[in-house]
């Protein structure tokens, strides 16, 4: 039994609310247990210098926690003056999941900000954040698809991440809370898209180490939570997959 | 008759939602209208080193906006690796005006940090954010003096802030929304306590200049609103007073 | 009697050194009492990029102090990296005070930069540095109109600054000098123009507060300094007035 | 048949010169094909702030290239006065890769600096890194153990890394070039320790996925090249194990 | 005949005035022709934490320039966050030469900070500043004195610099103004003690170079004007020997 | 004799390996005793905005040493986000003595890069940069003249760089080991070019002074010194000024 009662393979609840803040494109407040992030998706009429003229486009993240998130107040990188390489390798990969699945020639020229602001942590926010993301980057281009400012949805996939880890008190689980983080050896974060196909693993094992036989129940353990991840989404964005078939008839 | 259907002296509705955050001694959500603005207050059990054995506390505050909070996506200050004069003159503001109501002493050797991190803009980030900083300065003295960690309750009064302008259609209006702002000439921003003082006035025309008389009535209606924002600031704190009566007993 | 002797409605001396430094357009040592400030105005043939096409001029400002401006040695800005909250602010507050009394359009596509550098600090340099930044602004367009580059002055109105403050030993009192500011609760900085309109009033009580009665007093004070501060510029910058119809009439 | 004639199973010749530079406490220029990267050792006396007192050591590691060790000159990153997200990424993977293979109460309060600077680039520059930190800290170790500074060898293991992808010609393959990396898709860096265990994975397919089957292929591919790399270290470190156990006896 | 009529081997005028600023243990305004500098000495109690515990001072130097010292507008360098090459390297001659005449030792353990600040610039901004610091640092190790702060004078020996070129019209020539250095091919700074020995030669070649012949030539010239310098200084000093040799009575 | 047996006036060993890394044009590791620099070039073709249009090209230099390329390790500047004072006077005076030797018209509007990167020091690390830098531009010019992209060797003579000093027990010497310089009060880098003439020269006595016989003695000891390296030089370039002919004659 973990600490909220939890089964090892039992996801905390999820709640994924839609058009949370007025401006942006795409918005989605989601709460992963105590975990909540804004999401948010802004479609910019351009490329950055080095894609100019290659009629695609670019999909950037910016990641970034308030103070209070956490149970100690930590600084701000923008008083500090400098974004921390925490912060950088958690921006680099929500980027880079939210490009396997989007067509970036699909997009035009333009840019896909994705902005991810973790109001409360409690573990996981890396991998919440790239399933908030999705979303709000599926609503934004569902409204730059109405606006026929993009011919059809770029995107190609669903999209979700979560996290599995071996306790030593519990054993393998899913989708760690910070409690559970701060006292598990090995720690793994799984991103996949809704083919059942493996975007990126990041396995790390910092103060212990895994062997084939403990990867493969991580690894069946992390696809179970995406599929319920991926089931959360679709209860949000509808039949989109329909509408974007309407706008590939175009 | 104002964009929004309001009358020349009519606030914005306001909502304070109190223990917004699970983390901070203090939490709260305000809205102005749209203007939505997260005030955290925490309690460090310290002060800088320019205050140590002084036998007193400080106040230092801190604002940012997300990115989409504004209608164009802004690039964060901490990716920019520098904070703008704008934010820094606020963040001076928001701190002065807390420490104006809150007697130093009375804390002992501890900082509060107020972090006003706004979500949604629409005009007045500043001025709401020094009205919910102040709720949640309340709510977390009021949890420090529950653990007996502070002795009495440090707050000396209410505090509350509101801006005002000479519209050039509308004439002299309180409390300006962000499509409001941006056509008026003359633009004010008044902090207050509960004892009717001023704490801060600043007053710009920068394509424009205004004359005694302009003056004279742009502080009523600023007092008005004020009245008025010190009544929804009661309405979450309860009788918080009294219980400082009470822990000034011991 | 105050600490140099002065009336509580007597403003320090006032010298204004026209073409101090030999390279600007316009070039200015103020000093008020003690406080002397090097005030530089230089016409740029180019506006920043958001203004280009736009036909108008662009008003900036930037103000710094020698580190031993004052009593104890202050480390460079240069030095530490960054640029403080407090500099920021005031650089802020003399461009908008600058643009306030500058026709845009009539200055064409032109950057007036303005640079006010604290040679020694004894109190008020903001506002010394807005009103020496003025008469070495008019000096600067003056010589622009003389060789025809700008067809007409494009100065409005005069301009000045004062300080105004409420001590607790001397009651209300005009331009605070250092000593006297250190020990005030309530301070006031007023900007206005040559037709006794105002352009910015920052009123701080950080430790104190200040009622509608002193605010009245407080004001008629700042309006008596500004008066004879307008005076002092008129000594120096001429009947720049009747260039300005001549310059007009072209 | 890979572009340089290898096997897809096979690694590229290693080269590892021991003592490389005079002045570290362990030194080494590891070569993987024409990749060359120079892995500096250095122990410190003392630990950071949050370590002291904690009778426990702390590695951490430095990664950057030459501007021309790539076929393009890179500017420096003291030039442009931040360090780039990759190379940060880089730093806290070598970082937590040695610490998983030491004792760090071994150790005592030191730290233990890892330097590794890349003057020739061809791919796989971070897991060449890896494998010559190692080597250098063993080195580096063992002089402290010969100086009697360090009481028994706080190695656990051995250490390698080594890339791994799926090309869309070659198929899975060991051990990319530069040449097979910019083609490749799926792209896997893998630490193991000498007991087949492993440390980090880290795959990613940014433009492709990959499926269960795919990434038992890449581990085992990765599994043998690692075997291989320990060989080599081995070959240049002589029976240190031996050393540790007469160490121990102390 | 040069631009400004001076022979080949003449100084321009030469004028210091004492006590420039208030606030200042030592402060001078040194003007060489149209070259002005503010030279500031601020004695501060303790020394950097490198230097702790070892009974001797330290003497360290800063330097800027106005953004209109110079005909065109050159940008802050607190505004670009950086201190350029040029001024560091500046700061550090300027650092060295006066080390070379004060007797750590007597300072005690305290900093001498120069600051040396150009207001108005014509050439040879460096060798007026060392000049002009030399200056302000007598000025206030003799104040310290006085106030019986250092038993004995610090300093050794006088100090001035001056610079020399070879211009392709007129030859070899003394103290350039911004002019000639700007049309002269070889270019070398002097520094010198009032014992005719030299503390630093800089001489550079850029787009030319000089000749053993050329170089005793250029040499003579310096020693000239560092000779008349020498005497400038003397001129406003008095005979602050002999107060040294009082001092050392102690 | 000094401490590694050298007579005062005799060189450290001098190694020059040519093609030393495989992607720039120039590469060169020049070895000076056990002072290890890689000195790379890189042609470039364009060069900065200031220079565009002028058909002429520019050359331009870093400098930077590896953490631990000295007994202590050092911070690395790009981690400390800055660039030292010593780096930059470094860097400035690698670029001059370059653009002294090369004709920048016969470059066309290319930009040289030249990179030193000091992998192990010990004494002579700007001397050593500015020779080996010589001898890396040559042989990227060569390159390019090969490919016809240029077409005539812009370079106009040799170049070379060493050190001397007056050592307190070994009196003046040449070519300064670390050991030496650390205890040798006046030292002096030369740069001198194949026809005897001087490029530059900078002299220092921090603590000491030199006088005007002392001189004539370094200057001549340098020569001496800079001879033989430039026969190091030709031994590695070849007959280059032949080719050079040869390229001329198109």
């Amino acid at each position: 039994m973990r600490p909220d009662g939890r089964k090892y393979d039992e996801l905390r609840t999820i709640q994924i609310q839609p058009d949370f803040i007025m401006h942006p494109e795409g918005s989605v407040l989601i709460a992963v247990g105590n975990t909540k992030v804004i999401c948010n998706a802004s479609i910019e009429d351009r490329v950055p210098p080095f894609l100019r003229g290659q009629k695609k486009g670019w999909i950037t993240a910016e990641y970034a926690m308030l103070p209070r998130a956490t149970p100690e107040r930590n600084m701000r990188e923008s008083t500090k003056g400098r974004v921390s390489g925490r912060t950088m390798e958690i921006q680099r990969l929500i980027g880079r999941a939210l490009r396997s699945v989007v067509n970036l020639e699909a997009m035009g020229e333009r840019t896909l900000w994705i902005d991810c602001d973790v109001i409360q942590a409690d573990g996981g926010t890396r991998t919440a954040s790239i399933t908030g993301a999705f979303v709000a980057a599926v609503l934004a281009f569902k409204r730059a698809v109405a606006r026929k400012e993009i011919v059809k949805m770029p995107i190609q996939s669903y999209l979700a991440a979560t996290s599995v880890g071996i306790h030593p008190t519990y054993g393998p689980i899913l989708d760690l809370c910070y409690k559970e983080d701060a006292t598990t050896d090995v720690d793994m974060n799984i991103v996949m898209n809704g083919r059942d196909e493996y975007i990126e693993i990041q396995g790390t094992g910092e103060e212990a180490t895994f062997n084939e036989k403990e990867l493969t129940v991580l690894l069946a353990l992390a696809r179970k939570g995406i599929h319920q991840l991926i089931q959360a989404e679709k209860a949000v964005l509808g039949d989109w997959t329909a509408e974007q078939k309407a706008g590939a008839a175009h």
